[in-house]
């Protein structure tokens, strides 16, 4: 079977939140006469992402979107870089919503834009609809379609994103290829029956990340970026 | 409060479903030398629309997707026509999905591409998620965001629709405008709040229509096409 439609996952594969995160952090800060360390803030914000998402998993919390969950671990950061008085409520949510103003890496826009004209495109993201539609007018990224784990009530890694993803396309599970840069978000799609493609992103945690070398054989491509993607799956 | 995104609706006020469905019938038609009068049964297809709907509104049927709900109708009128026995499954399939692959008044693409800069343009349709991501591809429809009754389980007119819109869109109703050839569509958004246009399609029943020329005063916007519309509103 053919495929017919790539979803892709979004914070790290397709858009650079730290670096985007810092100089929004950064810029506020300069405002505000704020001099913390903003990628320490940026990468303690994301390290919350997780757990945060446990707590809805885990019915310590009903449904809760990512904009609200995002929120929560900032009030609590704030408290603990000791900003807190030092931002108005307006500045804090303008901070919130630097997540909805993400920047893409170098080559999501051409590569997706080359992409585009054999496939069906769409986010499966745990990123509320707002914030992905809205990242996608910020930054240029031409979406067929916004899948939300919004829509399904349940975050990635759950089953259920998956398969309501290929059942609102209206495709077998096998018709789907999901691009990720992470190894458990994919393994999570093939066990659904999702084709996968592993796209390297060694910057997504900054310049000291130590890479990723021991990508799972089973993945069906291995890419280095969307061009790489585009080269690979139209030489199939 | 300034209006954020544009809400539309599709079949009509977007695509030509009418012309679209005669000319598949009749290639169809030539393919299997079948010879009836496919404005009449484009006609009468479109006639089980509301009854469909009203079918699952009322419990009749649990939620039940606008491809089966046209399938429905489809299986009806075969035999209505007398031409069950002269297509095959694959054929049938092929008609039913026609609604994947209307075509676009002749000012949408380039309407919408204006109105792109300004706003979010979001589908707000009946229609399947797949039926107008399929047709967003075929038709060349630049939307940023697909959103379908099958995202909320309830069809339009009912409130949940237009309230839903507004959530997944993070905005409030004022911020968020229906753009519909239809009269009750625009009216049970704007009893949710919503700001509302009204597009005069003329030729959405054909040649003979009767031109709907009572259109309703509390409308915010009447437009004769798209280009009209973004005509307008840069204005305001």
């Amino acid at each position: 079977m053919e495929v017919k439609a790539l979803t892709f996952d979004v914070f790290g594969t397709v858009v650079d939140w730290r670096s985007s995160v810092i100089h929004e952090g950064q810029r506020l800060g300069q405002t505000r006469g704020i001099a913390i360390d903003w990628a320490a803030f940026a990468d303690a914000w994301r390290s919350g992402y997780a757990p945060s998402m446990d707590r809805v998993r885990q019915g310590e919390l009903p449904w809760t979107c990512l904009d609200d969950l995002h929120r929560m671990t900032l009030n609590r950061l704030l408290s603990q870089f000791g900003i807190e008085k030092a931002l108005n409520e307006a500045d804090k949510q303008h901070l919130n919503r630097a997540w909805h103003r993400l920047a893409a890496w170098p080559d999501s826009v051409t590569g997706l834009q080359r992409l585009k004209s054999d496939f069906i495109l769409a986010t499966l993201s745990n990123g509320n609809v707002s914030l992905l539609v809205n990242m996608a007018k910020h930054a240029g990224l031409p979406w067929d379609c916004i899948i939300s784990a919004e829509l399904v009530g349940h975050y990635k890694p759950d089953p259920e994103v998956y398969r309501k993803a290929c059942d609102l396309l209206g495709l077998a599970p096998q018709q789907v290829m999901m691009v990720a840069a992470h190894q458990d978000d994919l393994q999570a799609a093939s066990r659904e029956g999702l084709r996968t493609a592993f796209i390297r992103r060694p910057l997504e945690h900054g310049p000291d990340q130590v890479p990723d070398i021991s990508v799972d054989p089973a993945f069906d491509l291995i890419a280095e970026d969307f061009h790489d993607l585009a080269d690979q799956l139209s030489g199939h």
